[in-house]
């Protein structure tokens, strides 16, 4: 455990998110270039997001199944916008037991192609439709700038991908799945976000619509936190997947695509974590409860240690909570508080010679910094509440957050000014064209994150270039 | 679905698994050579086996982590047995980005090399140990002789990697895996398994031991169903994994590996199923009770339906099973009746009008071949109940045959024709030498299984070649 200081988020955000990723053991640089390894801390927060997301899955009639890593070149090259986006960042394999390949393999950088491709042998009627599946994998995009969680060339995620037999019902998934992520964003990470779509510009490669997620992380940079694709029929066309539809009469299978990935570990980490640390939603924490023993005799030990050790029975046996004892004997006191600050737990519970005297501990939350002396039977038994407040503190301090970092355009000026300025979202009316669109960014660096979800008029022209505006787009610098 | 019958097992066992696995619904090959499809009833299965030892790895203190799916060549030759194993077998990624790499990346064959080579700046002292990590993942190994589940260039595992102090707590991990894969093995998958130690021939690439565990198939081939391996000090060495001990000296740390994989989805295929389909263990069958109702007119369907409904409702609700009411109006009774039998589900209950009069349903137990007429009410009371009969029968019936599969060796001649005739495990004395196995499997085919976990004196001279018995080796014609 390394014992420098974080940088000030205030002063280094960057800095502050690199060393916090480092020193509360969430992640790590792997040795192939832009690879990550991803450490047990950082990976029980994705554990539990996957538990999240999966049980939702499930209870919306999906299943899962399990696709091949590696696609023949041939069959990723058959949707043409597809592979336009895909191609610059594809991973290649040339050789494969000692031998060179006929034809060379991809490594997945999203499946839908060796999925499609399967699913023109799984549809002949809309008797086997809807197709509801998704799989949990590893993806490779080739990737130089690396971030941990946020931006590596290989990376975690799940990617679900239905077949439907209307548009209507492929377009009601879709937005179904952004619901089911949004859900597990706010109530599991406890990370707000707003809703929206994508401007053509900002489209899955393939896609006719591309739904997203948006949530701002504590330097006001926005960060896409889940997409979920409405594909039509452009797939269905490009591997042939036709079915026989009610009425008689071949028709193309309607898609859909959706994926969330390991980026939310450092999502939620940018969301909640301050300058002492990380703050993890209890429903995520690896840990949710630290106790620390306090002592400096044996026989203190021994005494501290046997409270101890039925409080943390009890929290886990009868209240199903995480818990860790913290018993190492090399590391005092204040060395243990300090690491588990910076690991985000959130409850930590001391336990000393003096306070036990009187049949109490002393309770500490993470979030609100605060300690609080409480007998063992309440500490035992309020923890799973006060769990359930830090959750909902964690969600409501970000929500503020969310909302003070809105903003109405007035003008092009302000607007320029204000998000290098202030960062956070800028809402404005745009005329829909992409040249200005790419003109605005290339000004401000800005994007449009999202607009919303059903087509309205801004009710003004365009604040760039004041054509008829066509959308109420939402800017912000973004990850 | 297709519809075509299965070829009878004890004709063609080999085909009886290609089209059960297909027709089930398990698996399907992938585009690129060697690769699989792994279908929702099969995912499923597997789905159920990572719970079960995920479960299991956590009570036993392990963490899971996640390592990079491409490793550097320079660092996976840094070990010169387990190169020397695995070079034949990786697949090589030699572009990204649209660039010829600097160094080509190695997709992970097992991920020994870029884990030990981390661990080196994860372990300084004593304190700092053990590490009990693990991590789910896919892994490449070129394959060009594909057999669905049991032998695919790529497959789905967990691979556990322990560092310790001493050499007999690394052994006795080694150990406890292997036992939590005996206990998951035989109670979850009811598949009952042999427990042994690999000859030097059979050894992981780079261990000091592998230990193993080892089923019988329906065909009276062995199948190698998890292995664990004591790997001494030999990645210290090639990682430089050093620490410092309780005497302050430096030393190199002992290592575990320890892997489970998605082919123990075809040895429960191999071991339960029969003439008319899949067997699935109640514990990991992706549904355990299908309601098919039978009706003619809409009347009988809406009663029909009414009561089927119901019981799937306190099924799921009350008795947390995974129940599927089969209400698909296009299929015949008698259609899902053989589709449920051929997909292994163990109960299927039958809710048909005329019972209903009685307040009677149909019971049919998959594995018995029985169907018996209860009441709605001791239908719903006694399915958990019946479930775990099933999971016992299995268990019990793959226990019989496996007992009745073991054959002590007398002569040479004797086993050489027995294990071509008869198939099964044959136990017999064995010098110890690995050219005299090498040639015993070059006349028979066979290979050792294992022997003993301890060494111990089988009390006779070698079976093959006549010199003084070393070890009490079982022999088997393998998957």
């Amino acid at each position: 455990m390394a014992k420098s200081k974080l940088p000030k988020q205030s002063e280094d955000f960057p800095g502050w998110y690199v060393e916090v990723v480092k020193q509360a053991g969430m992640a790590e640089h792997g040795p192939a270039k832009g690879s990550m390894i991803i450490k047990p801390h950082g990976y029980a927060v994705w554990e539990h997001t996957q538990r999240a997301l999966d049980d939702r899955f499930k209870a919306t009639g999906h299943e899962n199944f399990y696709f091949p890593l590696l696609i023949p070149m041939h069959l990723l090259e058959k949707e043409a916008d597809h592979i336009e986006g895909f191609a610059p960042e594809v991973a290649v394999v040339t050789h494969g037991g000692g031998q060179k390949l006929e034809e060379p393999l991809a490594i997945r950088p999203t499946s839908e192609t060796v999925i499609w491709n399967t699913y023109s042998k799984w549809i002949q009627s809309y008797r086997d439709l809807p197709l509801l599946y998704n799989q949990w994998c590893n993806i490779v995009r080739w990737e130089m700038r690396t971030r941990l969680f946020l931006r590596t060339s290989e990376f975690l995620w799940q990617e679900g991908h239905t077949a439907h037999a209307t548009e209507r019902e492929a377009i009601d998934e879709t937005l179904q799945m952004l619901d089911v992520y949004r859900e597990v964003t706010e109530d599991v990470l406890a990370v707000p976000v707003l809703k929206g779509r994508k401007t053509a510009n900002e489209r899955f490669p393939g896609a006719v619509e591309t739904y997203t997620l948006e949530g701002l992380m504590r330097d006001r940079k926005a960060l896409q936190c889940g997409t979920s694709h409405f594909l039509g029929q452009n797939f269905a066309k490009a591997y042939d997947v036709t079915f026989l539809n009610r009425d008689g009469k071949q028709e193309y299978a309607w898609a859909t695509s959706w994926g969330y990935t390991t980026r939310m570990v450092g999502g939620t980490i940018m969301t909640h974590g301050d300058d002492n640390g990380l703050r993890l939603p209890p429903a995520v924490a690896p840990v949710q409860v630290a106790i620390v023993p306090i002592y400096k005799t044996d026989e203190e030990r021994s005494a501290v240690m046997e409270v101890a050790t039925r409080m943390r029975d009890e929290l886990v046996g009868r209240h199903n909570l995480r818990v860790k004892l913290d018993d190492r004997d090399q590391y005092r006191p204040g060395f243990k508080f300090s690491e588990w600050e910076l690991k985000g737990v959130p409850l930590r519970i001391e336990v000393g010679p003096r306070d036990l005297a009187n049949d109490q501990v002393v309770v500490a939350e993470r979030v609100y910094g605060n300690k609080k002396q409480l007998s063992t039977g309440e500490a035992i038994s309020s923890m799973v509440e006060m769990l359930n407040d830090i959750q909902r503190a964690l969600y409501e301090e970000a929500t503020a957050f969310l909302d003070d970092n809105m903003h109405q355009i007035s003008t092009f000026d302000e607007f320029a000014e204000g998000v290098e300025t202030e960062g956070g979202f800028w809402v404005g009316a745009w005329c829909g064209e992409s040249d200005c669109e790419i003109e605005i960014t290339e000004r401000t660096k800005a994007t449009i994150r999202f607009v919303p979800i059903e087509q309205e008029d801004p009710g003004a022209p365009c604040m760039h270039c004041g054509k008829p505006g066509a959308e109420r787009a939402t800017w912000a610098k973004a990850y």
